[in-house]
């Protein structure tokens, strides 16, 4: 519950419209897009300027009360569940584009844009924001930054930290910072910009950002590869990139999520393989034709059975979008989807889809796996139902495994998801006990009160040490 | 000077021949490439392995003594004058290449590698490692992520920063950490790697790191296009990079610089010119073609009163090794350089370039001012004599001026240099006072005692407030 007085000093920043203590709002801001997790918050404020913000967490920190800032809530790691009696603050209402520099190539919004809407703006004046999370058409950008979020163009142009030239930043006190700018190198002090990219809201909230654009690229193609077992694939995957050809998407489906994908879309995926690759490459249309022509030999070279090729741009577009709802077609099910993101070195993709069938296998659970070949990162989908407590249990005995699996093959964790609370227990299986104190003090350093959404990336009941057996 | 007791301590680490306490070594040890900066440390030693660098330092975190990490020196910020009876340690005897992975475009180094020897090795795999600062042919790659090192391809390409994958590091306590990995998305916790690159050596000892490489271009063009004022010449850069052309260079050099130049390399520069772009395309031929035939009429178009096409990449390259080589030229006219990195949005660069005259004509100075057109990092290079004292200071209050009007311009006090002993006076001017509180807590968050490199990035006396007026 939430002081009397500390209501009356919150409806003073922002009026009694956009501060809500009602039990419907406080309920509809409990959760994210994270299964298992859910907080009842204290109260959910709506800032509409810097300044507010800056009131707020002066508020805050006065009264050593924790908050969360959130856009969506689509976030996959359970990060803007609230803390327990804590603030919710809902940065849509800061969804101003404030300005398209077309001369240096940036854009500077507020956190509130959803990203599509910044990839809309800037395409129609020729310029790019590579950054495609699969929730781009619901998610802020705001959101975006503080998970880094990637996406399936990740291999070719990077994530959301490749794209952020300098942020407004609220600290936990109401300090407001400026970082970075319009600038393609600035190495003036330590690189605050893109320590904040990724920070889950433990440092700041962030209020502005100034994002890098690039040229859009003249023209795309996509095709389609299908094989009948997992390593064929993989082996196209090497080898292509060891031709120095690196297709702006190369995604990974398995064989569950063919059919279900299939099943929903009816885009003509074959659900009869073990494996297809999604492949696109864009660029000038001489070299897009080029590399798609040796793209289509390499992989007839390394035993895909068929190849669909798509005929026009907007039909490329097509089996990528379905690429994206695969989270949509795999949620039509079961009742609950676990959707995991451990990425590894990505020549061991092929071991690692191993490693996961077997775990899916020891523990009796449905898992599908799709992903981006490319980077190595690997989104295993567990369809579940949260009210079956012995399914649930086996499933995070089964994630532990993955996790573990995937730092013995030299990976990680998380790779655009983040940690939130969901990861937090395993953390320390990939930096170590050190650097995770090291990780401590900069959260300190920022938020010494611990007011910023606390209890996400750092927990104090860390999983048993199985990742380095 | 060092006591006896931990001069017994360093030597059974290393043994006598890699600690040095002799006044020759101590005092060659004294300075590096910035000049006007010296002070002598009380010894030097030199570790040979990750093992040797941790004893080293919890002898150092034991006594408290102030320790600097270096490879060659060759940093222009005075980041590797050591501290006051301060110990020196090099790390060019850790100098191999551990591992070239071509499946996963990765090389493994460590900190003493020189960053040519990266080029040449990768290279010949028809793999690319993209930062190229002028001083690569001597700068060791541990340097060069200590500082951030941006180059000339820092516009395409990114700089240091964009291609560290992961580090091995030491704590000031001897406590060793790793940090991501063979890995293109990794958001396990906050993001230590772009942390530690550009942190100057004030946070860690980098003992490994893991380098993303990606496919060599196939071709380069370049050529130089001649131009009678300022204006003209920042103009074409815009417009070519209006038109979605990224060129992988794109030098700027004053009238000055190209006199200095031509007369220490002879590559036919035209000494009578205002200004000068120097501008190489990278890529499938096709597309370099293509490029360069648009770049030519956009140069003609924007007043180019002639342009210089290499007829061969050799050629090519020979006009950049001249652009390279801008530092050594200068050097030979007065006997000392001081050598500036400020850098703006790159709409502001003709603004800029003249403020930079009219601040040495103010006081009266004789500044030549080269770098890269494409990110608006110039390079304003004070030629002087330290031994005119009058002169140094005229020369100080100039760049003080000029990191004032670069800050006015949306810019910042260095792009690619560091900020070191040199600008810590005026690194608040670019952070604000409240981001440099985060930054000296995150300092505090990895070495508490501050026995690293103590002294840089942060001052006691900071410049008067200057920037802001």
């Amino acid at each position: 519950m939430i002081s009397s007085e500390i209501q009356a000093e919150l409806t003073a920043i922002v009026g009694e419209k956009r501060f809500r203590t009602d039990p419907e709002t406080r309920i509809s801001h409990s959760y994210d897009a994270t299964p298992l997790y859910q907080t009842l918050p204290a109260g959910v404020i709506y800032p509409t300027s810097t300044e507010e913000v800056q009131d707020i967490l002066r508020i805050a920190s006065k009264h050593s009360m924790p908050i969360v800032g959130r856009g969506s809530g689509s976030n996959l790691s359970a990060d803007t569940v609230p803390p327990e009696d804590g603030l919710v603050m809902v940065m849509t209402h800061m969804n101003r584009i404030l300005e398209l520099d077309r001369e240096n190539h940036t854009i500077t919004v507020q956190p509130g844009v959803y990203t599509q809407k910044i990839h809309d703006t800037v395409e129609k004046e020729g310029l790019f924001y590579p950054p495609d999370p699969s929730s781009m058409a619901i998610s802020t950008i705001g959101g975006n930054i503080a998970e880094c979020s990637g996406g399936l163009r990740g291999l070719k142009y990077g994530t959301t930290k490749d794209y952020v030239l300098g942020l407004e930043a609220v600290l936990a006190n109401g300090e407001r910072i400026q970082t970075g700018g319009k600038l393609y190198k600035d190495v003036a002090g330590y690189d605050l910009t893109k320590l904040l990219v990724g920070s889950e809201g433990t440092l700041a909230i962030i209020t502005e950002a100034t994002l890098k654009l690039i040229p859009l690229p003249e023209s795309r193609r996509a095709l389609v590869a299908h094989y009948t077992d997992l390593d064929t694939a993989a082996r196209t995957v090497s080898h292509i990139l060891s031709e120095g050809i690196i297709p702006c998407t190369l995604e990974f489906m398995d064989q569950k999520t063919i059919q279900v994908v299939e099943e929903y879309a009816h885009i003509g995926l074959p659900k009869e393989m073990a494996a297809i690759l999604l492949i696109e490459q864009d660029g000038p249309p001489v070299v897009v034709e080029q590399d798609l022509r040796r793209i289509r030999e390499i992989c007839h070279e390394n035993g895909a059975t068929h190849l669909d090729v798509a005929q026009t741009e907007a039909e490329g577009t097509r089996v990528m979008a379905a690429r994206r709802n695969a989270l949509a077609a795999l949620a039509r099910l079961r009742p609950t989807l676990i959707l995991e993101d451990t990425t590894v070195p990505r020549s061991e993709i092929a071991s690692m889809v191993r490693e996961i069938n077997r775990i899916a296998d020891q523990y009796q659970l449905n898992i599908c796996t799709f992903g981006h070949a490319g980077d190595g990162n690997l989104h295993p989908t567990l369809l579940t139902d949260a009210r079956d407590p012995n399914e649930i249990q086996r499933g995070e005995q089964a994630f532990a495994d993955i996790f573990a699996a995937a730092i013995r093959l030299g990976g990680t964790i998380t790779g655009e998801h983040g940690v939130g609370l969901a990861k937090a227990p395993y953390l320390e299986w990939k930096t170590g006990r050190i650097a995770l104190e090291v990780m401590k003090g900069i959260k300190k350093a920022f938020d010494p009160q611990g007011i910023l959404n606390p209890g996400k990336i750092f927990t104090d009941t860390p999983s048993r040490e199985r990742g380095k057996a």
